[in-house]
């Protein structure tokens, strides 16, 4: 059961069409394939995984986007396994789906972007996947409820769809973002999420649609973590139509820092679907740390806390152990820091003082806060005027068994 | 139950006295204060945990240790609270302990040396241990059931005491080197581990033994990792009580190297010992990375794999999800490394090479290696000669139990 998660009702972009069908590579017969397509003269931006075992997937996708400086015509998703691990034959794999489903686009091969999630060091049932392409092209269609298929046929280890829009007002006109995320561990990304697929029907260049791409990034999947663990197979995409207003901060600052707003929330709800979602999560927990010389230091300090086992264990016992947050700031090793300056509270309540228990403190009030859904750790580091944000889960028990039996 | 752990026999090491008793720190009523103590001309040298929100015993301990240059008399241990996270409160108990005991032993304050371990964020209980430094005292003595007892006095939450010992010949004399060590979670030392006590009779300078403590934590406590988290109170000692042989490099290289040899297996051994009884623990792991540029890269990509919470739940569900291995190794974003140069086997059974699954490697044999207990993964990342061993357990539902339970 996703924890507190609520996200706004989602609405078709115009421009994009969706297709989703059952190949056969998850056993359970549920929706594994996913085909986005978009207009000509749209623009697509992305960021992938920093793994240097990067899946084969990634290594085509990125360079057919560079190839075509972000000219995209189509995205081809599958789930169920993450051709990854699997050396020159997976490449292979992933570049003949790219031909084939051209052939059928009418588009140049590297217009096609290849995407897989889900078991590492197996070859894809390549055969199936080809066999279904002429099924997904024919059911292209831009409907909400091929929207919600879309976002249910990326899913692996999720429990529900990721799937969440919002408007832009530029001028007389309205830009619709909408986006879809999956992934429920191997969440800590490193300059993307697990998958991530956004779009806008406003009229954006690739170098814009880029950098909008990675501010958004930087403050959504790049502040997340379930288990410390990055995927092979990190990607977030952000693609824009083009049918809609045309938009860029050369034109209309005051509407393009509205987009970019409006994008850095459909990111954030997204990356923190995913948290609340994550596997055997029972706490969704932002960390909140402010006072740091740089943002860099305020996200380690973050990830420090929002990484550790035990400060996770205890969360989802909700168990007062405060001390371990202590140790959590400690283990990170930060120069300069001063003990005797960090301040600690959790959820308003003052917690850590001057070194020491907050004189305030009691085990009761601790133990009352403890038992709340969503828990706000926030720490002030004492040492500059920067700050960031850290969004996790508990460690608990279903997490073990989810992990133990993944493949069974 | 600790994972194949069969430590070889302990003598007393002659200079060195014990004793332990139940101050009622623990609730549970077993001891929890234990005290060694030195003769006059003994030598010790530490290592301490790098955490910035190190306890007030380790601020103490150090501080102690560099006024005296080593020359310590005294070594006072309580275990059921760390007395970190207690500010100047913490820093004058610690102190005043050193005071009252100093008096009864009849040396200078700054001559004992303070350690805790237990709960974070609690001041300790400083009447009950003032009032139990008599008893202590009295009870001292060197016999083998003395260091037993001491061994046990110093756990939390292990379960079984950790001793053992080695002797080296120096000529016509023989020396001993005997050592302790707790630990079991909240366990990834940087430069010592939670506790460790190790003794030898040889006769050795302050300086010589600093060195061969350094060199022989680097390859036992500070490659050993249970959690990912490192404690405030992390404290590695060694001390030659002087009453047996002398022992330098300037006097012979080879006897100080047998002793180095010794020290080196003495640490090694008590270092997997807290691994072989991890919180939860129901397998021994030991990643072993050769190939790498440097000792830190094949640390680097130990610690990936052996911190990844989707490796240790496979390990632990003895499944051979063998794709969580390269995730783990392409995390941890080792600059220059090839994927397609990386070989990986699990106790001799080639998984891995050129970037994809060995093509003798079958889901059976794979199987069959993941029953074991003891499971070695060795990786090669064909980037130079060096090498280095990182130590961890796997991650069951008995850790998520005892960390979500451990303060009731």
């Amino acid at each position: 059961m996703p924890v507190n998660l609520n996200l706004p009702a989602a609405s078709p972009v115009p421009g994009v069409k969706l297709a989703a069908c059952a190949a056969g590579i998850k056993s359970n017969g549920t929706n594994d394939m996913v085909l986005f397509t978009l207009p000509e003269g749209a623009a697509t931006a992305g960021v992938f995984t920093q793994s240097t075992f990067c899946a084969a997937p990634v290594t085509v996708a990125k360079s057919h986007l560079a190839e075509q400086s972000g000219a995209v015509r189509a995205m081809l998703v599958n789930s169920g396994n993450a051709n990854a691990g699997t050396g020159q034959a997976g490449i292979n794999n992933a570049t003949s789906h790219c031909d084939a489903l051209a052939q059928q686009l009418g588009c140049s091969s590297n217009q096609v972007l290849p995407y897989s999630t889900g078991v590492i060091g197996e070859q894809l049932p390549s055969d199936k996947m080809l066999n279904s392409l002429p099924a997904l092209v024919a059911g292209l269609n831009d409907s909400l409820p091929a929207w919600q298929q879309a976002a249910e046929g990326i899913m692996t280890t999720d429990t529900v769809a990721k799937l969440t829009s919002k408007t832009v007002s530029v001028g007389e006109q309205t830009v619709t973002i909408t986006g879809m995320s999956k992934g429920a561990g191997m969440i800590e990304p490193n300059m993307a999420t697990m998958l991530a697929y956004v779009f806008t029907d406003a009229a954006i260049n690739a170098d814009d649609l880029n950098q909008a791409l990675r501010e958004s990034v930087e403050c959504s999947f790049n502040s997340i973590t379930v288990d410390s663990d990055t995927s092979t197979n990190d990607s977030c995409m952000l693609s824009a139509t083009g049918v809609g207003a045309p938009l860029s901060p050369a034109l209309s600052s005051t509407h393009w820092q509205a987009f970019q707003d409006a994008l850095n929330e459909v990111m954030l709800l997204l990356a923190q679907a995913i948290i609340r979602d994550a596997e055997g999560a029972s706490k969704f927990i932002t960390v909140a740390v402010a006072g740091g010389a740089s943002v860099q230091d305020c996200k380690a300090i973050g990830y420090g806390i929002a990484n550790s086992p035990l400060v996770k264990t205890a969360m989802f016992a909700s168990d007062a152990n405060v001390g371990r947050l202590l140790m959590a700031i400690g283990k990170v090793g930060l120069a300069g820091l001063d003990p005797y300056k960090v301040t600690v509270n959790m959820n308003g309540l003052p917690v850590f003082e001057q070194g020491l228990l907050h004189p305030d403190y009691s085990e009761e009030q601790g133990a009352a806060v403890m038992q709340a859904s969503d828990i706000t750790v926030s720490v002030n580091l004492g040492m500059g005027d920067e700050s960031a944000h850290v969004y996790t889960s508990d460690l608990s028990h279903d997490y073990v068994t989810i992990n133990a039996e993944y493949r069974t």
